[in-house]
């Protein structure tokens, strides 16, 4: 039997394409929680055109990642919560195990407004997307955690997260992902050098400019 | 003009349904090479399940990742090498950037089959995934690595790749991913203790049991 929701419960939904300027303004909340409001290029424009939506179905707009938000109650107990009140969300992308060729969700980032916390929240948010992993016959819920914050990874490790303490991550991006993908990096543009004098010793031809590279067909 | 292919050149293109048992090959090679075939549980099946192909167009199986196959050239020019044998592999998945609102790739594994190394195919299969970032109007290329790899390391690096060292990569599988999913980790198991003795503080309704979690709509 399918049993009712509680309306003294908060309820978590997929977020559709008209929560937009929710997700929009949370954002900018979290951002300016971590004091970089100026770091933030996403606007209500560009979340519509990068993000998958409830009712989408894939087929207008498959985007790159979805959000789940985290409502109030429909009949709260604290009298100051405006019932259906958007408390926060998460933003979520699948990735992807080779081994166990299974999938998986990686949790790029969560937020709960200010006046919410402290409820468990956070908590709801996260164990929502374990359950989305189960129902994927998923293997990993995984996410990222700046190393100074020792509370957040103390409320992590609760959840039984486990650190990845042997492996660092690596990015490439702005002016050295033009460079990467025009095939001209330090070693490509100098050849490679003797050590000891810094003589160039041979140019890869194969890697040397943009022309020589090959062609990704049909992605 | 469109310049006509170079057949004393390697070719990259997307993997297609055909490619399988060659990217299973491969996949068992990566494994051998690591030690660790034992931890494969990837079958032809379940790739064909999971993976994303060209040609299928998203509406058939949308997938969770791609292959970029590595053929050597229609004329190679070492006299030892078979025409268009595949020489490796790039598998990669989408991600998300939510302040950019702009998606990247990840690498989740890179693989050149140990007669073929030392030509510059590695840095080919990553600088097409960069291209590839440029094509979607993404933002960044991240892949990981173990931190004891130095020589890999030390590659990455001449790539343009930063190393994300003020952040750690947290998981949650297996037992612990079921048991945060139906509500069950040690702190909500437990209620709130007493740091001093111990004891039982309150329990926190809202995530004790699978019950009361909210549930996941239409995803």
């Amino acid at each position: 039997m399918a049993s009712l929701p509680d309306p003294e419960q908060p309820t978590i939904t997929v977020a559709s394409r008209e929560d937009v300027p929710e997700i929009f303004a949370m954002i900018k909340e979290l951002a300016t929680y971590e004091n970089a409001l100026d770091r933030v290029e996403a606007t209500e424009t560009s979340l519509r055109r990068t993000l998958s939506f409830e009712g989408s179905h894939g087929h207008t707009n498959p985007g790159y990642a979805k959000a789940l938000l985290l409502r109030l109650p429909v009949s709260p107990l604290n009298a100051a919560d405006t019932p259906e009140a958007v408390a926060g969300f998460a933003l979520y992308f699948t990735n992807f195990s080779t081994w166990r060729s299974k999938p998986g969700i990686y949790l790029e980032d969560l937020f709960v407004r200010g006046q919410y916390r402290k409820r468990g929240y956070g908590r709801m948010l996260i164990q929502a997307l374990a359950r989305e992993v189960l129902m994927m016959d998923g293997g990993r819920l995984e996410w990222s955690c700046l190393k100074s914050n020792e509370p957040s990874l103390e409320f992590y490790r609760s959840l039984g997260a486990k650190e990845m303490e042997d492996w660092v991550q690596l990015r490439v991006d702005g002016g050295r992902l033009e460079k990467l993908a025009l095939g001209k990096t330090e070693a490509i543009q100098t050849g490679r050098r003797d050590e000891r004098t810094g003589q160039v010793l041979q140019f890869n031809r194969t890697t040397s400019t943009a022309d020589d590279m090959p062609r990704i067909l049909g992605s």
